[in-house]
């Protein structure tokens, strides 16, 4: 299919390119070509698309990115940074590429007057947040948004009318060392981000972020981060919960209502059809939708099994391209993929 | 469906009725009716059983029993304690019942040897084991069994040829306080529980535990604590790291082989046939058991689900009995439910 | 869910009584039920409705209806007077009821006529055919709809902007007696009613009439009379054939384009949820109608099915009422089942 | 998947050269191909057999077979001679081939006898029967084997304990004229395939063989011909008739159970994941076997995406050689193509 959009794509800093590279390594298994492909922007990301189908990109910088840093004043700075460079970059090729901004999560207000400068000044597409911020004198703490003290930054982005894409980010600190320092193998894609995302998602339902802001858009990427499976489960619960134990003075619709009205799920990483066909089962094909995990996952690997899927015509449109243009208000854009 | 087997069963030492009431005011909404039931082996759940066309159960000391107790020896004692009630009272009903070993986990030569005395001279189907156990001189630390020095544990189960049933228990401790206590709505069924058991044994999948007990069962509640829905991904990173990164030096085989020959997953608490019908694509049939997860779900939903659920003859078959008459190697027994 | 929309629903002319009793021995459990079911229009009908959430109901005379005459004067003799019938009955009603219009299909400009009259004058929401019509001196011959012939009439609909619902009638003459006669178990539901209209509907594919008439709606019950079943097999014998050997001269799109573009399924009596995900993975939800097929289904097996199914709520929603309300252009109405 | 068995595998007599080329005409992008492919047995199969790791293959004469021969003498004389001479090349290959029986289905007694020498004389693996045999002095008549005067056949076949491979035959006659001339492109996989044979298997079952024959094993291939998709239509429209109008008089067990204890369906032509997981849902992988319908398929098409499809190790397993070495009783074979 031609003119997907894609919008779990990252990229870094070029100036950061040391560190990009021993991180790399960590589970890369071409070390060099992750470097080149995730510092480039206007050239070999465009032959990607152009060579798979992919008409339009949002990018996002890379996880953990500024959730990692713990002091509060040099996660801003770093934060604008970004933003200002991605501004630039995508100016280039605005037909192919819009952006997400960075935003530092130490402090609300500063989060959402970022994101507030990033959309207007800039038209960038939403947010992109890799889960709770690290914090604390030694970056052990956790800065989780499923909380009041937000309400201010969800505020922003209802009023600015954009989503928040919530990535993951590994665990570190305490929770590393408890949980996941002897069983290296399961941080990251295999586990250890959709427990991360999850948790932090639905302890936003919990806690009444949705009460709250029934306009606000939430993407998660990898098909739900598990969510899914468990439709039927938290569904079950929640509602003995709501009825007799108090959970309704929050959360007063139910987990499928939050997932139809405030929640998207994207196909980054999970190329698997038989997952997908039970997501639209589960959470619609109208909240679904199209992205790689670049340069994480390939172009090819994603578009190939997407192309090729089994999937009704009406379906693949509205996951590969229709949604994201109706959520992103995305107008015509000359699609040099076609 | 008669003669229906289910083995995610709970009871409770009548002797701490008290605490027993107490906890079940955290998630229950019939509390004298949860107590009544959890205290009852002989009657009640007869009384359900045949009303529901449930032939045999399985029945397990409730999380998180001795998982909970950090005292090494007052953990042991406990165990021993149940052990021996439970043997008892099971004897009174052979045809319908059968018992899981409740095991402390402090030291793995000692659940060992507990284990072994419990099927040597009880006749016990295996153990059920709640997640980590709780250690450490305030109880903050977790041991997991995902390790060699459990090796002696594992071997045991596989000499006597019994599954263990991987249980969830509650987050404790730090967990608790940094990644739970604001959002206590998604402790338990909602969402720790899956989070707890599904790292424990990926755990075990990639040290290599599997690898050295290639013979070794382990059931997992609630059709596989999420990991289903992500036998993809996890087998597309594991497959990247086994060639690349020295993951095949513990785990030489693939997510889907480790589904296919050492774990098997229940349908207790989770109700969903869109959900059974993925799990059987994912794992198949072969691997799946009927469960209830009585008296925290009642047998009417679990039964009334699963009897009217649109199965095929033979995949019903399997999954409500056969499968757990192989694996339990249950000889003929009068089922006064047919 | 509350205003629900169905459009496979019959009634028959009171004054047919006794053939309609007949008729009813044919394949009823309780005749005396039936006909008075079917004889009602404004009672029994919304009480049904009311008490099952059902919100508007396009209502059309009962199989094989004027389909079964072989006479052309007769034929259309009848179809006027049923028109004029329903219209004046539903006039009672206009917020709970719509018609399908009655046509004799041995003329397409007669039957083209007869349905612009009933849009135009009665406000009809399209009209429904019972598969082929009827003919020759003896009844022996069926003329189906799936050649130029009939453009006249897929014109009207197109230019009238209405769908057709393409329903089922019994095999009758040599086709009866040649397949059916010594298998009367499987006329009907069970299996006729799939064959004769898959065949029909997939003939209009094959002999282009959706290329001549991109914009035609046809609607099928039953979850599509099969055809989702074989979307890949018969996409890939369709695309070997239309290289090669000629078939794109009439069929120029794929066979899911056809079902993405020009054809509808509804749930009319299929209650079954693992197939209608199935059917939601190969049409998408964008395409699936609610319907019950009253009173040879009831309200209840039809209501309770798709109120209690395990279906995401955006899906749900657009199954039971907006698809419906998009396709039939419906505009506000009281709702009073809500 | 090594070691795969395949078993609705066509081949020609070589004497017919000019027929199967005029054939091959008639389907085929490639006749020169098809006719050599069709026409070898040692060479070209194994070549495609080890290149895509397939064990073993059960050949059957290519349809429409004897069953297109109205003349009962030279029907039979055919049989016979396709029997001699296949027997006679699989023997030169016993471990990657086994053949079925073809047969004249005029008369149930010599049908049977012919089964029984060629399984018992040359070790067949049962029969392949193209849906009903033409007869009458014109050929227009269709013998269904669904009565009770072939009882004496499907008697013989449970003595023997081999299954009879239900395969489609074209349309012919004035059922061809009626339904089928003026909609060519739908004769054959398309369409009329899976009417005959679901057709004649439905009879089957309603006219209580199976009750009769509760032994008897019959394989339908495609996926099961489209009954899959109806099994919920069926089954409710079954049990209102058999317990009031008297269809128990003849079919004493559900739709579900039949497919459960006498029917087996195989991937022939569907090669869909999505469609075949909807068919474990519905039948179950025990009852699944993978096929290929080479030479009217390729190897390549059916092996590549069978051993790609997104299934669980086991079932993969089970559909690709496991049911079938239980179903034939294959003894070890040296599968050359490991």
């Amino acid at each position: 299919m031609l003119g997907k959009i894609a919008l779990e794509e990252a990229f870094a800093l070029p100036r950061f390119e040391e560190k990009t590279r021993w991180w790399a390594g960590l589970f890369s298994t071409d070390v060099d070509t992750h470097v080149r492909e995730i510092n480039d922007i206007n050239k070999i990301r465009i032959q990607h698309a152009d060579k798979h189908g992919v008409g339009y990109q949002i990018l996002s910088y890379t996880a953990p990115g500024v959730q990692d840093i713990w002091d509060p004043a040099d996660a801003h700075t770093l934060a604008v940074e970004i933003n200002d460079y991605i501004a630039e970059q995508v100016s280039a090729n605005p037909d192919r590429f819009g952006a997400f901004a960075t935003l530092s999560m130490h402090d609300p207000q500063q989060a959402a007057t970022e994101l507030r400068r990033c959309v207007e000044k800039y038209g960038f597409k939403g947010a992109l947040v890799n889960d709770t911020q690290r914090a604390g004198p030694d970056g052990d703490d956790m800065i989780f948004y499923d909380n009041a003290k937000w309400d201010i930054f969800w505020q922003t982005c209802t009023e600015l009318d954009v989503p928040l894409y919530l990535h993951p980010r590994n665990p570190t600190g305490t929770i590393y060392d408890k949980l996941w320092a002897d069983r290296k193998w399961l941080v990251g894609p295999p586990l250890s981000f959709a427990q991360g995302v999850s948790l932090h998602v639905l302890g936003m339902v919990t806690n009444g972020v949705f009460d709250r802001h029934p306009k606000l858009q939430v993407i998660l990427g990898h098909l739900g981060e598990h969510i899914p499976f468990d439709m039927w489960r938290i569904n079950h619960w929640f509602e003995d919960r709501k009825k007799l134990l108090g959970l309704a003075e929050t959360c007063q619709r139910t987990i499928r209502e939050y997932f139809a009205d405030n929640i998207w799920i994207t196909t980054s990483g999970h190329f698997s059809t038989t997952t997908l066909n039970f997501c639209m089962a589960e959470v619609s094909a109208d909240r679904i939708l199209f992205s790689i995990d670049y340069p994480f996952e390939t172009f090819a690997d994603a578009c190939d099994w997407f192309d090729a899927a089994e999937l009704n015509t009406v379906d693949r449109l509205k996951i590969g391209r229709e949604n994201a243009k109706k959520l992103f208000r995305l107008g015509p854009y000359k699609d040099s993929s076609a």
